[in-house]
């Protein structure tokens, strides 16, 4: 607990600092119970799944799934435990992308990037088993008992994964030091590599409360806004923020000269833009009056953190 | 089919060559369909995803999976998806793997590797893409129009590529250059690294056809089998083969003075145990006759092999 109020105890919110210092404490836990090291030579790789998915991040995901499923009346342990297989996915995409063939990143979340705690080999590894990790976790009997709910939190985390969605998203991103992408393809862009992940987190809670297709509208609806205005945001504060907050690099898309929302809008109409979403976003989930206050929260939240 | 039959023509045996040049045919056109280019910066990605995926390779997963679903009454269109869902776990299993970091291969299936062709982080990329279009397969209603049989499909593929199956054991094998295995450990690491996967693709065809879990135990033992058979001709292979045959660079084990079956009991009595476990996986299989002709033919097929 003491870890995830620390770094979120900067917020004003009570109601969502207790949301964020919550589902802190119980995806750390979720990922101590998955993670056993075991006695025998696959501990290093073990050791480097826990170092990178325990104690960081801000959770985004997992909130977002927990909070749309509880708002829908699912348990919380069975929407927990699905929030551990999206942040696996997540924090798989991040030791992959500080890879030093991709981004080259030393630090992330405030300590040493899984390649330069361990090795480049572990790291890796090390991915593509919280990569597997995650569709383990939707099979499980605690996540739901409904087959047809399991497999349909599979497909919604593969399409959000792959080719297309993040994985594409991410081969979007390489291409973008020689490629001049528009406003247009930028927003397609980050539709993939963000966009897509965080939209399934929100579509993975309406699963779990077996939420019928028609329904679910304003939720992606929500996911998607929010999701662009959180690229948007990150953009802003790679343009601007504070380094040691932040606690990785910033200011690559600026050297690396990469289009960004910032670079195409200008951070004020980009700020702005960043608003409108969130505004826009909160507006989809009305219907749900304060049974969706966490979620509202977590948009403005959004918009508004300085990391 | 040229590619396959060119391929494959060096075995002796008539239903054995066509059932490969077949499969071969069949994953192919399946990766094809799954794989179309897009028009977009996406494209590299895909083009490195094809280049790996298609046109290469001895489908032994895929085709286990089929011999096994097609014995017991599946349709070849739905195992020939989930043959493709298994080939692109090992297919992103084997891009990794040969990474700088991992066991930096040049050569692989005849042709550079991924990372040469393209580029470290396109090689990395392509893995992960690879890796969710696996489990985005099983989901598909062509697999099957059944949630439980799509659910169980995921677990069983999860959990054989994941930190208990293959990824544990890559990490063990990793782990060989420093430690010193006994038998008991290279069979462990190898019943991981490479048998979970065999194991998975054979047990995924009994899920295909509904096999209840206590009839599926002789299958299992056959898929164990002829996994360690398989690990231990591999091993043989890598000590006295021919790598213009194997189309990738051999004799690392013995370069970097890693345990193997052959380092540890002796090329000959390795050859009698691989015979042996071979005569022992048809044994499993007497119960289903004729129709399990082509597992048995694929069994002695692995330790028969030159490459």
């Amino acid at each position: 607990m003491a870890t995830a109020e620390m770094e979120f105890g900067d917020t004003d919110d009570a109601r969502l600092s207790m949301a964020l210092a919550t589902i802190g404490t119980d995806i750390d836990q979720a990922f101590d119970r998955l993670l056993p090291v075991p006695d025998d030579t696959r501990a290093p790789l073990f050791e480097a799944m826990r170092y990178a998915a325990i104690g960081g991040g801000k959770r985004v995901r997992p909130l977002l799934l927990v909070s749309t499923a509880t708002m829908l009346g699912v348990s919380r342990q069975a929407a927990v435990l699905a929030g551990a297989a999206v942040e696996s996915i997540h924090v798989y995409s991040l030791i992959h992308d500080d890879l030093p063939c991709m981004d080259d990143d030393d630090m992330r979340r405030g300590k040493p990037t899984v390649h330069k705690a361990y090795d480049e080999a572990t790291a890796v590894l090390a991915g593509d088993a919280l990569h597997a990790l995650a569709f383990e976790i939707l099979t499980f009997e605690e996540v739901s008992t409904v087959p047809s709910v399991q497999a349909e939190l599979t497909r919604c985390l593969a399409l959000a994964s792959g080719m297309g969605g993040m994985a594409g998203g991410q081969a979007m991103d390489m291409a973008a030091e020689s490629a001049t992408y528009d406003l247009h393809t930028i927003t397609r862009l980050q539709q993939l590599k963000t966009g897509a992940l965080l939209t399934a987190s929100v579509e993975m809670g309406a699963i779990l409360a077996r939420l019928p297709h028609e329904g679910r509208a304003p939720l992606i609806n929500y996911a998607r806004d929010i999701g662009l205005a959180f690229q948007i945001v990150d953009d802003l504060l790679d343009h601007e923020g504070d380094e040691k907050k932040a606690g990785k690099a910033l200011r690559k898309d600026d050297e690396q000269g990469k289009q960004t929302f910032v670079s195409l809008m200008g951070a004020d109409a980009a700020r702005q833009q960043a608003q409108a979403l969130i505004d826009q976003a909160c507006g989809h989930l009305a219907h749900y009056g304060e049974d969706a206050g966490v979620l509202c929260d977590l948009a403005r939240y959004i918009v508004e953190r300085d990391r």
